[in-house]
């Protein structure tokens, strides 16, 4: 209570106490150079930080919702994709005058709340959001929360609708159907697909793109062919001993840990890619890693997707009357040669 | 002006316009469950909306200096080295009850000093500062800066001494010689090293590690098998060009994003590890991604680094009498098979 009664120091107080004018002090603070001996740059300093005033300072940024600092909530910073894209959202924040901050929720749900009250109480001025899984569970509670927020939010990558924000992520079932027409078109009708098995997520979506160009061709959808994964590369290198116990000559991986582990098991049942096994995979993050093994795969295009979310927030901030709320961006399929050709 | 003049709103008066008691308004604002019509609820959130009471609690946190949020600036956000330390510190801040944000230098100095003054700024309680290659150039301007901070900092991983504060790293010099020891015992004298040409960070260490190896053993440091490099995948696939045309039969080569780029290279000559030659590498971080190749390489503990820094973060933070200022940790040699033992 006391602290709150204490009048506020300003520029012009410790200007006075230190004997030089303002205009030097907040030079002096600022660590712009300026022409004021050392000894009265280090008196302003000690007057400054015996006052608290860049405590005071935070705090008037605070009052006038000015602080120049967006955040970025995402699920795991581990994974390259997010740390990819948190890179370029940065850039093209610095690039605009925010300090970008970042957040990892660790892909839960208590830390996504968490974070977003934390970030509103310190007055960021926007959040770029990438939901956890687990929280796409139960949207009811998290619409709650969200409509509680103060400041604008964009969402990235995971994203539903329903609530005032901008909206920006990738046609997963339009590529889980690009993937698996590429394998059908090279002649490949005995096709395996390791999905994520989520009901709303990009799981689902690839698998329904999958499902879409099976029908396209007249061809069955066999259980046998369906392997499950998580994402992760264990759960790929499991999904690789079930489809080789089939008479599969293909398979679509829904993201780049499965292949790595689609992979690792191929290897140790020397079989080699494209000769006795196609592969389309999803992310193409894994071509500095693998040698004699182009990928062919399903490309998102991360620096599109920073630009677009950069954009709807930017458009927010200045309040232009945001005529784009959701922008939905088409993958590509990327050829490389990790799938044989039927009849050559 | 005006903002500044205008009365604070206190948790005493959103109850009073409310008509709940204090206790109430401080559990619905914090979200926490409580036996108030829904009606209620809602009035006491537009009355702490409309008098942007969010924004004073922010305020308070920061005059009070508690805000439990601790803030990690790294050079590089996509590198693993960095992101898995990231999420490690994360971790244990989470468990102390922490919020840990990170913010990502792009390994510019200019960088480093906004985002130093930005935290400072919005009183996070600490920082884990990982120093921008740039910085390590200027250190008489860095340790100004520093001196100005008024919270705790530790530095991790890219250090130097004549600051007050905490500071955590590997023994990069012992790394180069352990890693060089070894291809000298397995019977090579004609070795390479790819290293990092800088004055006094961990590239100039590790050499100086091989440098005492090769002494230690007798072998004269010759020119022709010293490739520069600057730790990206590129650098070691120049480097393995320079070294493949000499007699060198092993490379130490001091980072993975290194060997990443020699292995490629020697793919490419149809060379294999460790028939045609011998590797020792850095990082332990490229398991997961080769097949048929098991790196011997020099291993940095990231959970360990993780829990020194944030034992001397919590240290400092619960204002404990620190014994330890410095700590600095032993990387370890892990052996696989990419090393060719002479005499077999």
């Amino acid at each position: 209570m006391q602290e709150n009664k204490k009048k506020k120091i300003t520029i012009k107080d410790i200007a006075r106490e230190a004997g030089v004018s303002p205009a030097a002090v907040s030079l002096i603070l600022n660590k712009k150079p300026c022409r004021i001996t050392e000894e009265k740059k280090q008196l302003v300093r000690e007057v400054a930080r015996r006052e608290n005033y860049i405590v005071n300072l935070a705090a008037k940024s605070l009052a006038t919702r000015k602080s120049e600092m967006l955040a970025l909530i995402l699920p795991d910073i581990e994974n390259t994709f997010f740390s990819s894209l948190a890179k370029q959202i940065e850039n093209r924040c610095r690039q605009e005058g925010y300090s970008l901050i970042i957040a990892s929720s660790d892909d839960r749900r208590e830390n996504d709340k968490k974070f977003l009250r934390v970030l509103e109480a310190r007055g960021v001025d926007g959040i770029f959001l990438i939901l956890s899984n687990e929280l796409l569970g139960n949207r009811q509670e998290l619409k709650k929360e969200l409509s509680l927020l103060t400041m604008p939010y964009i969402m990235i990558d995971r994203t539903f609708s329903g609530t005032d924000c901008g909206r920006v992520s990738f046609d997963h079932e339009q590529g889980g159907y690009l993937a698996t027409k590429y394998l059908l078109e090279q002649g490949h009708t005995k096709i395996g697909c390791v999905y994520r098995d989520d009901k709303a997520g990009s799981g689902k979506n690839r698998l329904d793109g999958y499902l879409r160009a099976l029908r396209e061709f007249d061809i069955p959808v066999l259980e046998k062919y369906l392997a499950k994964g998580d994402y992760r590369m264990e759960s790929g290198y499991l999904a690789a001993k079930t489809l080789l116990e089939t008479d599969a000559t293909a398979a679509f991986v829904c993201n780049d840990m499965m292949t790595l582990g689609f992979l690792r098991r191929l290897h140790e049942e020397h079989k080699q890619v494209p000769r006795d096994y196609s592969i389309v995979s999803y992310d193409d993050s894994l071509q500095n890693y693998l040698f004699g093994i182009e990928l062919t795969t399903i490309v998102q295009d991360i620096k599109v997707l920073a630009k677009e979310a950069c954009q709807l927030m930017f458009g927010r901030l200045r309040k232009e009357s945001a005529e784009k709320k959701e922008v939905i961006l088409p993958p590509k399929l990327k050829v490389r040669n990790s799938v044989w050709k039927w009849g050559l």
